[in-house]
C-alpha cells in the first residue's frame, strides 16, 4: 500500500493535508492515493451548511463543531466558501473564536478556494470529503454560500443539509421557495434575537404547508438560533441527528445507495473526459484551428464539439 | 434555410419563444436551428445583473428595460434566477410593475428554471442569450442570483457585470472581496435611502484601493441607487455605457475575441461530451454494471472513470 494513503488511514494529519493539497494542485498521483482510500469511505456523517454571507454560518459550525467534539466525536470541517472566516478571510473577532478548533487534534478545518469555471467550485470538495472520512472523522461539515448550483449539488454529497437564513427577510421569504428550500433537510433562522425572527418562521411555515417539500416522509423542522450565545443549538443538533436516523431508514431501501454512487461516478466522469479532451486538443493544435474557424465566422460550435466527439469514436 | 430559424432572424416573437422552449426541453433539431443562428449572433450588449435575494436585482433591471426602451433600443431579458419576478415566483407588487414590459413587443422576456446536477444551471441561459441575439435584441439584460459558480459563469458571456448590493451589510462587506467584487465591471449599492449607504460605499471603495481588482485599466464605478423611485439610474446606465466603450477598445485587442469563442465552444463540448457517455452508458448497461461494483465495494469511481474513457480512444 502506498505510503501516504497509509498514513491517511492511520488518522496522521500532516499526510492528510499533503493529500489534501496535492489534489487541490492537480499533482500526479493523489488520484491514485484517493482511490486506495475509497473503499475506507463511506462512514462518516455529512453535513452541508449553506446560506448568503452574513447568515452566521460559520459561527453556527463553530457550535456544531464544539457541540459534536463534547460528545467526542472527531470532525472535519470543509469551507466551500471565499467569505468564511475559515478560508483566512474572516472578520478578526470570527478568526479568534475558531482558533480554539485549529489546536484541537480532532478538529480538522481545511478551506476550499473558488474555482474557474469548467471544473466547477465544488468539485475538489468531493475528494477532500473522501479524504476527511477515510482519514476517521465522524462528522464532517462542508459550509457553502449562497443560493446557487454549487450549494445543490453538495446537497447531494450531504447526508443533511442546513440551510441557515436570518429574520427581516420579510416578502423575501417567498421567493426563496423556488430555490434553497428544495435542498434543506433542517431551516435554522440564526439570529434570532433580531427583530422579524417569528414573522421569518411564519413565513417558512406557510412555505412548507404548501407543499412541494415533502420528501419521503421527512418534513424539515425550522430551529431559531442564536449563533454568538448557543441559543437553540442543542435543537439544532437534534434536527440533525433525526435527519441522520431518517436518512439512514431510506439508505435500507432498495436504489438509494445506487442513486448516489452513480451521481459520484458520472461527476468524476464528467471531469475526466473534459479534462482528457481538452488536453488532446491542446496538444494537437486542434483547439486553435477550431477557435480561428469560429472567428472567421466559418463555422459554429456546435459543429465542431460534434466534430471533435465523433473523432473520439 | 429552416423556417423556424428563418423567422427568429425575421424577429418572429412566437417562432422565438419556441425555439427557446425547444432548446430548454432538449427537443432534437433545436441545436440545428441555432447553427444556422449562430453566424447572425454577436451583435446584442449583454449586460449581467447580479447580487443576493432581495437585493432589488428585478426593480433595477426594469428600470434599465425603462431606459433602453425609451432610447429605441430592443431589449431581451433573461432571469436565471429562481427568486425573479421575471419567473413568476414573484411578490405581488413586483408582478405588476413588470407587467408592462410583458406588453411591449420591444421586450422579449424569458426566465430559465434551476436546472439539477451535471449540466449546470446556466447552460440553456447561453444558447437563450444566442437566440434573443439572432433574434435582433440590442441589449439582453441577464438577471442571476447569489455569489456562486453561476455568477461566474455568466460574466464570462457578458459584457458587463453588474454587481448590486445594499446598505448595512457592514463588516461583511469585507467578506466579499474574494467573491463576486472580482467579477463586478459596475458596482451598485441599491436601495441607497437606507441607513448605511454611505458606510457600504466606503467600504466598497477601501476594497478597491487595496487593488486585484484593476483589469486592464477598468476601475468599477460604484453607483448609488433606489431602484423603486429611479434615483442614480441615469448614472448607473452611464457607467454601464462606459463599460461597454471600455470593452469596445479592448476587443480590437488581438486575442480577445479568441479567448470568448474558446470559451463557449470548450462549454459546449463538454456539455455534449458528457451527454453522449452518460447516454452510451445507459444503452450499454455499462453504467448499471459500474454502479453495482461500486456498490460491493469492489473497485473505486476513478479507476471506473478511467476505464470508460480509455475505452472511448
Amino acid at each position: 500500500m502506498s505510503d501516504l494513503a497509509e498514513k491517511v488511514l492511520h488518522g496522521e494529519v500532516l499526510s492528510t493535508a499533503r493529500l489534501i493539497r496535492d489534489l487541490d494542485d492537480g499533482i500526479d498521483g493523489a488520484i491514485a492515493e484517493l482511490k486506495i482510500l475509497y473503499p475506507h469511505t463511506g462512514k462518516a456523517e455529512i453535513i452541508g451548511i449553506t446560506g448568503a454571507p452574513g447568515a452566521g454560518k460559520s459561527t453556527l459550525v463553530n457550535r456544531l463543531i464544539e457541540n459534536f467534539r463534547s460528545r467526542g466525536k472527531r470532525v472535519g470541517v470543509i469551507a466551500v466558501d471565499p467569505t468564511s472566516p475559515f478560508s483566512g478571510g474572516a472578520v478578526l473577532g470570527d478568526r479568534i473564536r475558531m482558533q480554539n478548533h485549529f489546536n484541537d487534534p480532532g478538529v480538522f478545518i481545511r478551506s476550499v478556494a473558488t474555482r474557474g469555471h469548467l471544473g466547477g467550485l465544488s468539485s475538489s470538495a468531493y475528494e477532500i470529503i473522501k479524504v476527511l472520512d477515510a482519514f476517521g472523522s465522524d462528522v464532517i461539515l462542508v459550509e457553502t454560500v449562497g443560493v446557487g448550483q454549487d450549494e445543490v449539488e453538495i446537497a447531494g454529497a450531504a447526508h443533511t443539509s442546513v440551510v441557515v437564513l436570518t429574520p427581516g427577510m420579510g416578502d423575501e421569504i417567498q421567493n426563496l421557495k423556488a430555490g434553497i428550500l428544495e435542498i434543506a433537510d433542517v431551516l435554522v433562522v440564526n439570529k434570532a434575537d433580531r427583530e422579524g425572527a417569528q414573522v421569518t418562521v411564519q413565513g417558512l411555515r406557510r412555505l412548507l404547508e404548501m407543499g412541494g417539500f415533502d420528501r419521503k416522509g421527512w418534513k424539515p423542522p425550522i430551529c431559531l438560533t442564536v449563533g454568538t450565545d448557543g441559543t437553540g443549538i442543542p435543537e439544532l443538533v437534534q434536527a440533525v441527528d433525526q435527519h441522520r436516523e431518517f436518512w439512514n431508514r431510506q439508505k435500507a431501501q432498495p436504489g438509494f445507495e445506487n442513486k448516489r454512487r452513480e451521481e459520484d461516478f458520472l461527476r468524476i466522469l464528467q471531469g475526466q473526459a473534459i479534462s482528457k479532451l481538452i488536453v488532446s486538443l491542446r496538444r494537437s493544435g486542434s483547439l486553435d484551428e477550431i477557435v480561428s474557424r469560429l472567428v472567421r465566422g466559418e463555422s459554429d460550435p456546435y459543429s465542431e464539439s460534434e466534430k471533435v466527439l465523433k473523432l473520439g469514436d
